[in-house]
C-alpha cells in the first residue's frame, strides 16, 4: 500500500526524497575530498537536482555542512531519562554521550568530521557552538541548577569536545583505549561540578 | 665585544641563526597561506638555505610544523611554584596557562595554529598530543597523586585542550569573554579532581 495519502500532493514527499538525497551526496563528497574542495555544484550534479534548489533548502555551503553532519537520532533519545532524580547525571551523561559514538560508527565519524571543520573555519564552529550549546541544554536541562546556566552548559561543552578530540582526534592512549564506564566514572563527577556547584561561594 | 669566545668556529652561531631563520620563514608562510600549501621548498627559498638543511634539523614538515609552533618560554617557567604545598594547584595552573596566553597574542595564535592544525593532521596530532602531554607533566609532576599518573595527565588535557578551543575557537560566550579568575576558579577544582580524586572508590 502507497504510504501517502490519496489526495496528498506528490512533490511533498518528492520534496523530502530530495532534501536526503542532497544531504546524502554532500556527505559522501565531503567525506571523498573534504569540505574545501567541495563545490555545491558538484553536489548538485551528484544529487541530481539544480544548484539553485541546495541553496534554497540549506542556503550556503556551511549549512549544509552542518545539516550534513547532524546526528541522525534525536538528543532526547540519546539523553533520555536525566531527571531531577537521577544520581550522578554527569556519569550518565558521559557514558551516553560515548556509547552513541561507540555504537553508531559513522555517527561517531559524523561528530569527528563537524569537529575538523569547525576548528578551521569560523562560520561554522559558531553553528557547531550553537549546536553543542542546545545539546547539553536539551540533555542537562532538566537538572541544572538555576544560577549561572549559560555559564554551567558552556563549561560543559568545554569538557566534552575536550573529551571527543582527545579520544578522537588526539588519540590520548588513556582516553582512547579506556572503557566506557570508566570515563563515565572520571568525568562524570566533573560535568555535575559544573552543572551543581555553588559558583558564587 | 662580540659574544662568541675567539677560538669558537663561526659555523656553530651560523647554524643556531640559520635554524632560527628556518623557524621564523615557516612560522610566516604557514601563516600566509596555510600549512597545505606551504612547501618545504618555499621554506628554504624564503629562509635562503638548502632545502636539503631543513630536513638536517627539523626532518619532515609536520616536525617542522611543531617546532614552529612551540611557545618560546619553557613550561618551568610559565608554571614555576606549583609544590605539594601549593592550595588549589588546579585553579593555578588554569590561571597561568590562560594569563600565558592573554598576555603573548603571538603565543596564544601558535597555541590556536597548533591546535587547528593537529586537529586535521594525523601525524601532528601526535606530536601534539605528546606535546601537551610532557607540558601538563612538568607542571603538575610535583602535585600528582602516584596512582593512575599518566590517566589522570590525560584527563587534564581533555579539559584544558577543551577549554582552550572552547575560548578561541568556538567562542562560547560564557568561555571566551570569562575573566580568568572566573575560569580559574570554574575550572581550577576540576583540574584538582584529575590530579588528587580516588580513582578506585
Amino acid at each position: 500500500m502507497d504510504s501517502r495519502a490519496p489526495g496528498r500532493p506528490k512533490v511533498v514527499a518528492d520534496s523530502a526524497d530530495k532534501r536526503d538525497t542532497i544531504l546524502r551526496s554532500a556527505r559522501e563528497l565531503f567525506s571523498d575530498r573534504g569540505f574545501d574542495r567541495t563545490t555545491m555544484r558538484a553536489i548538485a550534479a551528484r544529487a541530481g537536482v539544480d544548484p539553485a534548489l541546495i541553496h534554497h533548502y540549506f542556503g550556503n555551503k556551511n549549512a549544509l555542512l552542518v545539516a550534513a553532519l547532524q546526528p541522525e537520532v534525536d538528543a532526547k533519545t540519546v539523553f533520555s531519562g536525566i531527571t531531577p532524580e537521577t544520581d550522578a547525571p554527569g556519569e550518565i551523561f558521559v557514558r551516553r554521550v560515548l556509547e552513541f559514538w561507540e555504537t553508531n560508527p559513522q555517527q561517531r565519524a559524523r561528530a569527528i568530521a563537524l569537529l575538523r571543520v569547525a576548528v578551521t573555519h569560523d562560520e561554522i564552529a559558531m553553528r557547531v557552538r550553537d549546536f553543542f550549546l542546545g545539546l547539553v541544554q536539551r540533555a542537562l536541562g532538566g537538572v541544572v541548577r538555576r544560577d549561572h546556566q549559560d555559564e554551567r552548559y558552556a563549561l560543559v561543552v568545554s569538557q566534552t569536545a575536550g573529551l571527543a578530540i582527545s579520544k578522537y582526534i588526539l588519540l590520548l592512549p588513556d582516553v582512547a583505549n579506556a572503557p566506557i564506564d570508566i570515563l563515565a566514572q572520571r568525568v562524570g563527577p566533573n560535568i555535575d561540578n559544573y552543572l551543581f556547584r555553588d559558583f558564587d561561594e
